[in-house]
């Protein structure tokens, strides 16, 4: 079956047809451009184009794809229909569904949340096969979390999603996007390791990968930021730990490449951070920059 | 079908025979004793003597009983053997079902966490009957939390538990039980309205009612202990809606009877303080202290 992920994101729209048939999900075509601002009926054209053409790269019709799958960085409505906020994207109830479904006029058209579509990767074809219980966190600019429960991605009892970062991690914290304070992916997101960086290490810092570099280097400030990083990511992991109990943690996002500097003193604090004192399985997620569009593409 | 409930408490232990056949459960017979540190083969054999007494007082023997249901205040093994740590009995790895199974030797005899026991009896006979998804927060000494999911009680993935009042809330805060900091259940939990009391109100305030009949009264001190205890429960539960978009939110033990004076500001500051700004189903559990029994007896 050939199907359509797109993956939204505030920076770069990502677009791949994937071969979902077989064991392995097999990306047959890609394609990219820039999200620009662009409202929400070019955005659509532009998505509409770029599939297009990787379907005559491919020698395929819009009628060959079993569905296009979005993978969209926000909260979608109950149905399933209307993006309601996407902030990053400058997006609050739009009908993106509806819009793009004039350009497929036959096809079926799904939406998901990213860090979900990145956890139904992971399910279908990557660390979490085969597990009941599971956490995929991407590090990112927020902390994407994607739950599995009972072998399925959950989306919360009533639909709405599943905010893991936005629960409480420092009551009267650091103000979040989201209108409150002191929210977990203030503390676990990449964001977090550049704004240390530039705050004690100047402007060429403010990255997450330019710490990490720094610190595997010997800089003993970039390693001090990455110490406070990981002493509150172990402290989240750990109490998420507690609640779940899952059979295992996998990272995702650009940082969760870090290697040994990150998960060597992690798995140790996170032994000793959760209630049951239990050593947990915490790994890098198989899908990084795919995610999102093998995800929508396997929904 | 006539099952025996045992809620075992760091104080008292409660028991009943409940005919849990019809539409609701129906406690035939009931007995208690206190606790008093008896070790475990003491334990189980005032438990086997007051079963005993029961089934003679209803007219029936040993055999007649479906099973012998145990709720723990603590953890219990994977393989629901062993009670690995109660920490207010002082219990650590105590095979309790083991030593009840030689007085009873032709029933079987399950065991279950407390806070699971009474998610168990408002799934099947109280409030969260036929919710997928709803959590129950029992207000104790502790914070107990009874997670539903999919429509049955979670016992986390790798059936240790689901801990949920250990999950951090003011990273580096007040050292819990269970060996780490500002965890939960030391902010929502009914010993941090008494601790606020004596420290504001003196000793004969450090008990939760107490304080609460005083704010009732007009007290004026009484009634910011609460604003602050109920700020925080807010916070705690606005992030566990965030988590997992429950149906329902049901609170239990004692306090949990509050009235208005409790769930007027937490429904409001609970719908301020979750990512969808979503408004909440809160409400009194059904059974409170009944739960421990009927959920051990339906299990």
């Amino acid at each position: 079956m050939l199907n359509a992920g797109v993956d939204i994101g505030g920076t770069n729209i990502k677009l791949a047809l994937v071969e979902t048939g077989g064991d392995d999900p097999v990306i047959e075509a890609r394609a990219a451009f820039l999200f620009d601002q662009a409202g929400c009926n070019l955005l659509c054209q532009r998505i509409a184009d770029s599939i297009g053409s990787m379907l005559r790269d491919v020698g395929c019709e819009a009628e060959d794809l079993g569905h296009i799958g979005l993978a969209l960085p926000g909260t979608i409505d109950q149905s399933g229909e209307v993006l309601i906020h996407a902030y990053n994207m400058g997006y609050h109830n739009v009908p993106i569904k509806k819009v793009l479904q004039n350009h497929f006029p036959g096809t079926q058209i799904k939406m998901i949340n990213d860090a979900k579509a990145a956890a139904q990767a992971e399910l279908k074809a990557g660390v979490f096969k085969g597990l009941d219980t599971a956490l995929l966190l991407t590090i990112g600019t927020g902390l994407g979390a994607g739950l599995i429960m009972g072998g399925k991605v959950f989306n919360g009892g009533q639909n709405r999603g599943s905010e893991i970062g936005h629960m409480p991690f420092l009551k009267g914290g650091i103000p979040c996007t989201c209108g409150l304070t002191g929210c977990l992916e203030r503390y676990t997101s990449a964001t977090r390791i550049a704004e240390l960086g530039k705050e004690n290490m100047g402007e060429e810092y403010a990255d997450a990968k330019a710490v990490k570099d720094a610190a595997e280097a010997g800089d003993k400030k970039a390693q001090e930021i990455l110490d406070i990083y990981i002493d509150d990511l172990a402290t989240a992991i750990g109490g998420l730990c507690s609640a779940f109990d899952p059979q295992r943690v996998a990272l995702g996002g650009g940082f969760s490449a870090a290697g040994d500097i990150l998960y060597a003193p992690l798995k140790k604090l996170v032994a000793e951070r959760n209630f049951f004192k239990a050593r947990y399985d915490i790994v890098p997620a198989r899908f990084r920059n795919d995610a999102g569009v093998i995800g929508a593409a396997l929904l």
